[in-house]
């Protein structure tokens, strides 16, 4: 898909820039800055600039609220690779942060990361103050406690233990799917979207979200370990309640069709069917890594 | 004091009614509230309250970013104590948060703290809204990597090695300085201080923030333990640098009296003293915890 592949290359040269201006002590940067650029999708960022060209408003305004989505994300994957959470040593076919680093330089470079992010929202000069504080407000609601960290402490709780499907995507909303409705919701308060605009496009992230979660856990199990850069099988190692365990692969692929769908109709609600936003959707049933 | 101890019991009060009402896995809000509550001196909300008050301005005005401001403080402790970092199993004659939540959520609630924080600012419907962004921008700036994670790091990497002093001044600013500074920079922000006003206070922040780290150094060796709710001697054991290694005990003492001297020169500058903040002052040269 041209347009993901080319707001990717556009997001990876803006991404360490922020880093590369600050006075930040050298190792704990280049900790910040390994994880910040290794690789990965971008499909939070993508999501941001794919809502506000769908809405009519310039990609550039999003670009400091994308960094700092992906500053975010990124945090979340170095504290979550850490000893004492996942114990994960390989991420994307590279050794994880606190291998490279140590897991108290990793620790720091996680904290950075979460600070820097509502730093550079704050101190974007395209966008008004009141958006920019909308912004934090929301971008804190869905990465913090009541939102992904939430999520995480929820997916903790939940090893060893038998989740149903209702609980499950519970815990998935808050871990992975606030933090993918986010640039869609950041889009339409940037864009000044209405009301009517937000609902649409809210329900088409949140079955996007849930899509996301689906097929990765699919990819978990029936992946290609070179495509995804890491080993196979490892939610099954670590006893983690995923939809292929609760519902076959085969029954988390017709999930995964399903949610697209829905994902689709309410594009179709907001006359927003046909564009990006719907390849976008079409991406994620068919992805491979 | 008096101003001190009823403003401590106001912030104490207020400091955990956010998270109580917010919909947070119950295991990691206990988590975050056993440390948010765990005591301490409160000086940075008291010293943000002394300043609104020094200014002329309403002191609920800063109430939320005090409570922003302590949970900052409270999540770098929390990861400060895990066994990756210092390995502290007990702050203020309390077990540390891992060690009794476990390293996983400990991790997680420092997370969440952080996240909180700048939710807070943002929320707060009694600023406008240029001064939260400009709240959440200079709070960014003193907690991240180009304060106070940034002295984390630097710490970690002086373990071991001898530092001048003006290197150990130094990793100070950034480690414990900044975010002493910031509360009174942020009542400048809210009470709409001029740039003179500013000035004074600043400086005198910046020696008091001094002050309070070589204050923190001489009680470590020089304190009571009972008082202190923690070991004595924990600087020496762990190869920090501090003020008593480079100065001797009674060394370190007459730099705290002058930085607290020029704290109040400062205040003299801006003809604010005679007050609260000359009380803060003496009260930092005298405290035995």
């Amino acid at each position: 898909m041209d347009y993901m592949a080319s707001r990717k290359a556009w997001i990876e040269k803006e991404l360490p820039v922020f880093l590369q201006r600050a006075s930040i002590p050298s190792k704990l940067k280049d900790s910040m800055v390994y994880s910040l650029m290794a690789g990965g999708k971008r499909i939070r960022p993508v999501l941001l600039f794919a809502t506000l060209d769908t809405l009519g408003e310039k990609e550039e305004k999003g670009l400091a609220t994308a960094i700092a989505l992906e500053m975010i994300h990124t945090y979340s994957l170095i504290h979550d690779d850490l000893p004492a959470m996942d114990n994960d040593e390989l991420r994307r076919g590279k050794p994880t942060n606190h291998v490279v680093f140590g897991e108290a330089t990793a620790t720091l470079a996680g904290d950075g990361l979460l600070t820097c992010a509502f730093q550079i929202i704050a101190a974007d000069d395209q966008l008004s103050d009141a958006c920019k504080s909308g912004l934090v407000l929301r971008l804190a609601r869905a990465a913090g406690p009541e939102g992904m960290v939430g999520g995480q402490e929820d997916d903790l709780e939940a090893e060893d233990k038998f989740l149903s499907l209702e609980e499950l995507m519970s815990v998935h909303r808050r871990k992975t799917g606030k933090l993918i409705k986010f640039p869609v919701e950041a889009a339409a308060l940037i864009a000044g979207a209405s009301e009517q605009e937000e609902k649409s496009l809210s329900g088409y992230a949140d079955h996007l979200g849930l899509a996301f979660q689906i097929g990765d856990d699919i990819l978990d199990i029936a992946g290609n370990e070179k495509d995804l850069g890491k080993p196979i099988g490892s939610d099954l190692v670590n006893h983690k309640n995923t939809y292929v365990s609760l519902l076959t692969v085969n029954g988390a692929r017709e999930k995964l069709a399903e949610h697209i769908q829905r994902a689709k109709g309410f594009l179709s609600e907001g006359k927003f069917d046909g564009g990006i936003l719907s390849e976008l959707a079409d991406y994620l049933l068919h992805r491979t890594s």
